[in-house]
C-alpha cells in the first residue's frame, strides 16, 4: 500500500516524463571498403546523422568499416548488446557483389527479421528508380535493438529515411516498452 | 459392408458434392498472453471467423494460445499433421517485441514459403497507414496446410483478409489437388 | 613477351572490345514433371528465350528438368561454377503443391538473395492479377551467377522480364566487375 503510494509521489515529480518522447540511442554504421581506407568520403553516413538529427535521437554511435562480415557483424552486436543502442542504421553493402555482405550479416545478428520495412523502402524506391529493386537490404531486431539496413547511395538514403520515419517513433516505442499495448 | 452402405448412403444424400466446391477445414489461432489469461477479447481472432464463414469453409479449430514459440509451433504442427486442416489463418504476434514470435514459429514448421502473401498484403495495408510496415508477418506451407498470419488488430486481420479473398480458393484448390493443372 | 605481344595484337584486332557491351552468358531452366518427360511443350521457356534474344546475351545453356530438388540444384550448380554463366533464368515449379520446389532448390544453391527482384516482379503482377501474390519465387546469386526464378505462366514470364529488364544489364555488370563503382 505504502509502496504504491510511494509509487505515485516519484511519478508526481517528474510530470512530464509521460508526455516528453524518450531518447533513443543511434548509432550509424558505413560499411565501405574505399571509405574504411579514408580514400572516400562517407556522404551516406553523415547524411543519415544529419536527417536524423531529431530531438528524440541522441547519437551515440559511428563507424565506418570495411566490406568485411566479421567485422560488421562484431560492430552490430557490441552496439546492440553492451552498447544498448535502440537502433542502428547501416548504409552501403548492399549490392550485388561478392563484397556486398551487409544484408548477410545483419541477418546473422538479429533474431527476428522485419520484412516489411525493406520492402517499403524498396516499394518507395521503385516509384523513383527501378534500380531500387537491386538493392538486398533488411532489416530487423536483436535484443531490444532494431538494425535497417539503408541503401548505400546518398539518394537511397534519403529516400528510404523518408518512407521509416513516421513508423521510427513507434517501432522504438514499442522494442522499448514505452507502447507495448499497442 | 453395412458400414460401406451407410456411407454409400451418405453420399447419394449429396449428389453434388463433385461438382460442388470443396469443404475446406479452416483453423484459427490467436497468439495473445492477456487473450490466454481471459483478460482480453479475442475481437481479432473471432473476426476472422466472422469473414471466413463463407459456404466452402468449415470451422474446426480455434484456440488462444500465450505467445510463446513452443506452444504456437505445437499448435500448428497438431493441426496440421493430425487434423489435417488445409487452412491456418493466425492473428497476433508479428510485432517487434521479444513476446512477437509468430513469425518465427511459423517459419519453423512451414516447409514451403510463400512469401507473395505477406507482401501483398504489407503492400495493402501501407494504403491505409505507414505503420503496416512494421508487421512481421510470413506464410507458408506445411504439407497440404496452408498457414497465413494475419496482423493483430482487428483493422489488420479486416484488410489482410480483404486482401487474401480472392486467392484463397485457388490456392487451397491447389494444395488439396483440386486445381493441380493451374 | 612474345605472348604478350600476340595478345596485344589480338585485341588490337578488335578495337571496340573495351566500348562494346560485354556478352553475358544465360541459361534457361525449365522445371515441369510434364515438360520433362514430353508431355507439355516449353512454352515458357521458349518464351524466356525469345524475349532475351538481345544483343548483349548469349544463350548457352537451356534445360528442361522434372520437379526434382536434387536435379535443379545439380544444374544450377553446374551452371554457375563450371559453365560461368551469368544469368540463370527459371520457370515453373513456384506454386504451392509439394512438386514445387524451385524457390528451395534455388534457396539452397545462392549465396546472396537478392529479395527486390521478386518483390517488384509480384508487385507489378499484382497489379495484372491478384494471383501473382501465390507465386513463391525468389532471386539471388551464386559466385557471379545471378538466378532469378520467374513464374510458370508465359504470362507471368513476359510480365516479370518486362519488370527486370530495366536493370538486368546494371546487375550484370554489378556481377562481372564492368560497372562495380557503381
Amino acid at each position: 500500500m505504502r509502496q504504491n503510494e510511494t509509487h505515485q509521489d516519484a511519478q508526481a515529480i517528474t510530470p512530464q516524463a509521460s508526455i516528453m518522447s524518450p531518447m533513443y540511442k543511434i548509432g550509424v554504421l558505413t560499411s565501405s571498403d574505399m571509405g574504411a581506407r579514408g580514400e572516400r568520403e562517407d556522404t551516406s553516413g553523415e547524411l543519415i546523422k544529419e536527417l536524423l538529427a531529431l530531438p528524440d535521437y541522441e547519437h551515440t554511435r559511428y563507424s565506418v568499416v570495411p566490406d568485411e562480415r566479421a567485422i560488421i557483424e562484431q560492430t552490430l552486436t557490441t552496439w546492440a548488446d553492451d552498447d544498448d543502442l535502440d537502433l542502428i542504421m547501416t548504409t552501403g553493402g548492399t549490392g550485388l557483389t561478392d563484397r556486398d555482405v551487409m544484408p548477410e550479416a545483419t541477418r546473422a545478428v538479429v533474431e527476428r527479421l522485419a520484412p516489411g520495412l525493406a520492402e517499403a523502402m524498396r516499394a518507395f524506391g521503385l516509384t523513383k528508380t527501378p534500380m531500387a529493386m537491386l538493392s538486398r537490404g533488411i532489416a530487423g531486431v536483436r535484443g531490444r535493438t532494431l538494425i535497417i539496413n539503408l541503401p548505400g547511395s546518398p539518394k537511397g538514403v534519403r529516400e528510404g529515411i523518408e518512407v521509416l520515419l513516421p513508423v521510427l517513433g513507434h517501432a522504438l516505442g514499442q522494442l522499448t516498452g514505452e507502447n507495448r499495448g499497442h
